[in-house]
């Protein structure tokens, strides 16, 4: 009986040519010989491995002629992480046991998971072993039994390890990060521009959008090439002091994106992730000196100073433990910033201030002064106290936008952004002031138009706070790029109820 | 701008065969004009509609010439869902917004639920609106924070108002369920047999496995066919007195199914879930009596008879808004009932014992008759005190088997349950006592070898607590109907430690 039996004969392996985000799928016939003697149904979680490489894979079963006997069908997903040709030979078979879901069961039921049950967690995450069903449980848990500042640590560092970390030659490397919720917030490009013409060294790594209309990858991806690999990131640092590109295309804390997808599904975003979600980057970004940008207001991500001080206390707490220097900003969060909402249109709010354009928004600009003082100030590059000065020089004189088309230009070069082809005005129905924003209203109203999957789709906001308004003129645009996203939209403009208050 | 768009044009739909349990699946051409004017990208979850019916289903997107351009191809449970036939014309869209999915945020970040919010959630779920994503996080938070007693029974309410209620014209209709947990416990059976035979009126319906390696309507669908209608159901309790059969089938508490799915691939199950799990099944099949079994044991669900004491308050206190009349049973949960675990090992134990036979295995034979004699006593048809004797004599003169085979020949003909191709002993190391036995890896282990989807699948158990063991004398027969799943139970065998102990 110690004999184990001989594993399941090849089956050859075909290219569906089907796209299904990160899934890896296989396709197999319902009478395939394989799946009979291994015992799989659909929807078993399978292991296929070919040429020492292994995927985990969600099998579905076919009947008919689109399989040949013999066959299996793979997902992009699943083919290119085999780096496969078609006809190869692979094996598939049950997925083995997940060790580390008994600590996922164990943290629903209220237990704190060590720093061995984080990394055996990430670990099986990265390497595509958790089901959409396990992400969701994990991230659900961790929600409703918030991190405690350990488990946060831990999960921190195991993202960490996971992916990717960058080094740099220098002893002083900055970097900012703003906790969003606040819609066309979009400073980190004036940032890294007015760092980088100031001497600094800023490779700044950006996600795409969570939760919201669009990140900072999202926008810069209308200007220029964001998806680099690591040796043309350190070129255009090395060159230009500065970068800005998506994280994602780096592996650097690679367990992030799993995380994002289910907390985009769910709509829920928790304290111990983002702080994980953040420093992870930052750290494997190779960050020394990072500011934090947390906005503060009744429909922004953190609604009371309170709440910024309790995020700022587990930022610190946990940046420490990887020497990381970090200075929070409390800020302004009870409107969007700028005009645009939307990876485009917050695109053209940022070179609007970059040439100093006379419509360019204040508030944008004010707040990049204000964020870019303090990397200077924290980098040892402006005196203390001295940091918004020199910021705001550095817009005026035209060095920030010098160096911003320099680094577009390293990336790979600067471009136009789109504009949309649907536009529609939402009209003031009465006369009186602006005295309320709704920023969750907003984004939500800019994510059904189409932002960021569609570049140029979102709103752009043509009042502000304490504005007068008259019947009929104008408070916001909608912009989509096509007539069901336009649709959608609209339908939840009318039903939302108010999203600009007017009294 | 007030006129909505006009929707987005039709598309052919066609069979892909495809098998994927419940999740409906469709397949657009990556460079479909639909998708591309409604702004769907892979993962989009999508609302599909034909001829007044409507399913939603998650979308995948292929490149090249599987599909002709206009058409979208839908997996089996998309296509059965619309009714359709092949060239049949659908419209996609994004699914709408879920207004539910706020209470299940609203929930993780520890509110409660009102009834209005549990019967939105519920309703979604059966319309099939919920990604497995959003069934993992409402499972998960109400693990997290168990669901109260207000909760349960508004979760219980919600998921017997999507469903079938049978009613029956009699004033009392038995029934009995066991909270599981312990291997073999198939009482079922041997309860309806004895119970129709002395004129009561039981009509059970039983459920497929969750977290075991048999559910009673595994095991009695190796005997006879489970999956009636409700007309069917009908004319075998009016003939029989009592019927067993798969409650799925009938639509009693549909909801139960998908959150059963989830459950399974988390291997979690919760009291709140329990709860409304069985009262709704209880109440949506016209029971009005029903006793549950609940074993007790160190490995078995309930691991103290606190806990036990917990459970049935729960039970009872949510079955009186109901008008339901419970009682329950707390049994010796210290080790597996019976010899067999799997679907048609168990059913051997079941014959056994109704046929008298001299190896019947005493156990089972002994807790059929605790809890007959409960269900005859609660149902009015023994005294108090009096129903254990009756229950007994049933067995004894026959009785009972006689009622068993015309139920089974009602429901289509009594079979022969099917016995298993591969069997291997797992033998005593050394010479001892037995000790110790643990119910939840045998569970796996029976798991592993394939239970229950292979229903010959399993384990039979041949040792007692307190039996004396000699070294190479069989604890266990593992059985498998292929040699890739005996090759999982035996590497588990191997590496989870001691199953049996023996000191």
């Amino acid at each position: 009986m110690n004999d184990r039996p001989r594993p399941p004969p090849p089956l050859r392996a075909t290219r569906l040519r089907l796209h299904t985000q990160h899934q890896p799928i296989a396709l197999m016939r319902t009478d395939c010989h394989v799946g009979h003697a291994e015992g799989l149904a659909p929807r078993s979680q399978v292991l296929i491995t070919s040429g020492g490489r292994e995927v985990q894979a969600l099998l579905y079963q076919i009947d008919g002629e689109l399989l040949a006997p013999g066959q299996v069908a793979l997902s992009e997903a699943a083919w290119q992480a085999l780096a496969l040709r078609e006809g190869d030979n692979v094996m598939v078979r049950h997925s083995p046991m997940l060790p580390s879901l008994a600590g996922v069961r164990r943290r629903i039921h209220g237990q704190r998971l060590s720093a061995q049950d984080l990394d055996a967690i990430v670990r099986d995450v990265v390497d595509g072993r958790y089901t959409d069903v396990h992400l969701a449980a994990f991230l659900t848990a961790t929600a409703a039994l918030p991190l405690d500042a350990d488990e946060t640590f831990h999960l921190t560092r195991a993202m960490v390890d996971v992916g990717q970390r960058l080094q740099w030659p220098v002893p002083v490397v900055v970097d900012k990060h703003c906790v969003g919720g606040l819609p066309g917030n979009r400073t980190s490009p004036l940032v890294v521009a007015i760092a980088a013409a100031n001497g600094l060294v800023m490779p700044k790594t950006s996600s795409r959008a969570i939760t919201s209309p669009a990140g900072t990858a999202d926008t810069m991806e209308t200007l220029t090439r964001v998806e680099l690999d690591t040796a043309e990131l350190r070129r255009v640092v090395e060159a230009e002091g500065g970068c800005l590109v998506w994280g994602g295309a780096m592996s650097l804390s690679p367990a992030d994106d799993y995380f994002v997808r289910i907390e985009r599904e769910l709509d829920i975003d928790t304290e111990g992730q983002l702080v994980a979600s953040v420093l992870s980057k930052k750290v494997a970004a190779g960050a020394t000196h990072v500011v934090i940008d947390i906005p503060i207001g009744p429909t922004a991500k953190v609604r009371s100073r309170e709440a910024a001080q309790q995020l700022a206390d587990r930022l610190s707490e946990t940046a420490a433990h990887f020497g990381l220097a970090l200075r929070c900003l409390f800020t302004d969060g009870k409107q969007p910033v700028g005009r645009g909402i939307g990876p485009a249109l917050e695109a053209y709010d940022v070179l609007a201030v970059l040439q100093g354009a006379p419509d360019a928004p204040p508030d944008l600009r004010e707040r990049a002064v204000l964020i870019a003082g303090a990397v200077l100030e924290l980098g040892g590059a402006a005196a203390a106290g001295d940091g918004p000065r020199l910021a705001s020089d550095t817009l005026a004189d035209g060095r920030a936008w010098e160096r911003f088309q320099r680094i577009c230009t390293a990336q790979g070069g600067l471009r136009t952004p789109p504009r949309a082809s649907h536009v529609e005005p939402l009209a003031a129905a009465r006369h009186g002031r602006v005295t309320r924003i709704d920023n969750r209203k907003l984004s939500r109203l800019a994510k059904l138009a189409g932002a960021p999957e569609s570049p140029a789709a979102g709103v752009s906001l043509h009042i502000r706070l304490g504005d007068t308004v008259v019947p009929g003129q104008p408070l916001l645009l909608l912009h989509a790029q096509s007539p069901g996203e336009l649709a959608y939209a609209l339908d939840y403009a009318r039903a939302a109820g108010d999203i600009v208050w007017i009294e």
